[in-house]
């Protein structure tokens, strides 16, 4: 048996106001492309599809397709579940007719208890979920945390294990090891601990993972993140993105990697440098600009759009000083107005005057003043 | 052949406020179980059946279970398209999965025109559509009204018309010699005339309508609407609500009333008189009351729902004087100071005093000057 992994497509994200649903597209390309040259028994999609609980109607338009592209053009298995992005209930939509030809969609706690079997493996789908749903389905309300609803999950699966098939895992949760980069990830809600421990996982032949957009969040042989298919932030911007080919036996994961329509790149430099090398960078791609700039220059970003029009952040290596970490502890102990003075000094690198100083002062205690009514 | 036609189920919809998705769910309990006692072949739902175009997951969840339990638990074929309160692309999610287990769903101009053939009857399915998207249809921008338009689909659906069988329009618009009376109903958006004549549908055995909640709306033999299957304005009030149960061969439409959970009802009487008689009136239907009484009574709204605590709408008798016919041409001409004086004296019985009246005219004043800078 041979799947491949994938997840966090998250259809209908924009890029700080940039719409990417063709670069979505493209990339969806390759995926159903390798999925053909690898000559795979099932894609795997482990969690937010979509970006948002109501997305766009291109969004759904574009998802819908694939989907139908994979499962009844290509006849691939498909097998997916629901994000923390997603809204369960809509994602799920037709999810009672997709079984019928191999397109496997869960987002219910409930129904992630029953394998859905193909060749030598026995997939568990298991959605997003929140403790207060394992909570109900066990009928426990003493489950606190996510390792301990888990490990109870994970024990009810086993119950269902066919002894002599393969065991995989499909879920969409923050794994221990793992480390919280992307700032295009929101937290995942749990009480106490928030992460699942991979060794609670130990039962799986292998956990197909979806949350985290970095393959390398987390270093674990049968327990994996494919990572997002493309760069969601710039902060994903030096992550290689693709997907894992998996055969259940012998066991091997392979990395495929995934090539974006459009990249998205840092650039440090001054403004005139950044006109000059123009030509040196792909005019429709990605860009994170630091500018090095001391003067100020008006109208910049408009001025470097000319020549980068996807610019998607701009900062200035000089536009203010740097808070010295001393100075910001010493800083918790201030009172509102000096907190205050002492941010409009750093910012505006002059004080406060004595009738902004009384202004901040009677506001502040104006609110004061409410909060205490 | 014989078929259930019904049609604007608009899910999720609330009356001034009150969730109808409880009473929303036993009238279709009553739909499943006419189409259990008459046998019927299929289920035609023609158009609107969700009450907006982004659904509340509520609605989402209720709509998938009312279609999972017709077509797959059920086995019922399905027969149904978008009206003009639904979003086609999201209620066409998973519609190319449905067909296989008999669900038709048809969201997509470009997909009426290929029947669907049950026992003796060829379907179309034509969703509720604008000018625009026939004029890109036939690549004629000449199209200019919704009967020219349908003249044209009808021309185009009669070249697949299969000799020998009967054939069935399923469609969601306004037709000629319907009267627009509920206010739950929003005007069709075309260009001209803006009804299609019966007579355009003629090929057809029959067209089984969608949009006009009044079955009563048009009286044509091979032309019905079923209208919404319970009540969903006070406007409604005094209408029969049910489904036609058609018979192809030999021709008969035969009319089975439902029971509304809840009806609507419109009282009129005075305080006293509705507090003293509310033993003959279901407590949890739905009123639109009439008062009477000349005085005004302080907080009556709240003091009649201890009474009657679903009232949708309140109106008095005595509120304001009529205005009288003459006197609303003759304040088309009045400045706006003096027409809200004159408003304030019919609502208020009294006279704007002196300080009020300087009050708004120098409100309309500054609004004035805003308005030209």
């Amino acid at each position: 048996m041979r799947f491949l992994h994938t997840a966090d497509w998250h259809i209908g994200k924009s890029l700080n106001g940039f719409d990417l649903l063709d670069d979505q597209q493209a990339v969806f390309e390759q995926i159903e492309g390798i999925a053909k040259k690898k000559a795979v028994d099932a894609v795997v999609i482990a969690g937010d599809l979509y970006d948002r609980s109501i997305p766009s109607e291109a969004a759904v338009r574009q998802l819908n397709a694939e989907l139908a592209q994979l499962n009844l053009t290509d006849h691939f298995p498909v097998l997916a579940i629901s994000g923390n992005h997603d809204s369960a209930t809509r994602l799920g939509t037709g999810a009672n007719w997709f079984a019928q030809t191999g397109l496997y969609l869960n987002t219910r706690l409930d129904s992630a208890f029953e394998p859905v079997t193909i060749g030598d493996t026995e997939f568990f789908l298991l959605p997003f979920f929140g403790i207060q749903a394992v909570r109900n389905h066990f009928g426990d309300d003493s489950i606190r945390d996510v390792n301990t609803a888990m490990a109870r999950i994970v024990a009810a699966m086993q119950e269902r294990f066919t002894p002599g098939k393969h065991h995989v895992l499909v879920a969409h949760f923050f794994a221990a090891g793992s480390q919280r980069t992307a700032d295009s990830e929101t937290l995942i809600e749990v009480g106490g601990l928030s992460a699942v421990a991979t060794t609670t996982l130990a039962p799986f032949d292998y956990v197909a993972l979806g949350h985290l957009h970095n393959r390398n969040a987390l270093h674990d042989d049968r327990v994996r993140y494919s990572g997002s298919p493309m760069k969601f932030s710039v902060s994903e911007a030096d992550q290689e993105k693709g997907v894992w080919i998996v055969d259940t036996d012998p066991f091997k994961a392979e990395w495929v990697p995934l090539a974006p329509a459009h990249d998205i790149h840092r650039l440090t430099g001054s403004f005139a440098d950044l006109v000059a090398n123009r030509e040196q960078h792909p005019r429709d791609d990605f860009y994170d600009i630091e500018l090095t700039d001391h003067e100020r220059i008006p109208d910049v970003l408009n001025k470097l759009r000319e020549h980068y029009p996807k610019i998607v952040s701009l900062h200035r290596t000089h536009a203010a000083k740097q808070v010295d970490p001393d100075h910001a502890r010493a800083r918790r102990k201030q009172s509102p107005i000096d907190l205050l003075a002492d941010f409009y000094q750093q910012t505006m690198g002059i004080d406060l005057t004595a009738t902004q100083r009384k202004w901040a002062s009677d506001a502040l205690s104006a609110v004061n003043d409410e909060e205490e009514e």
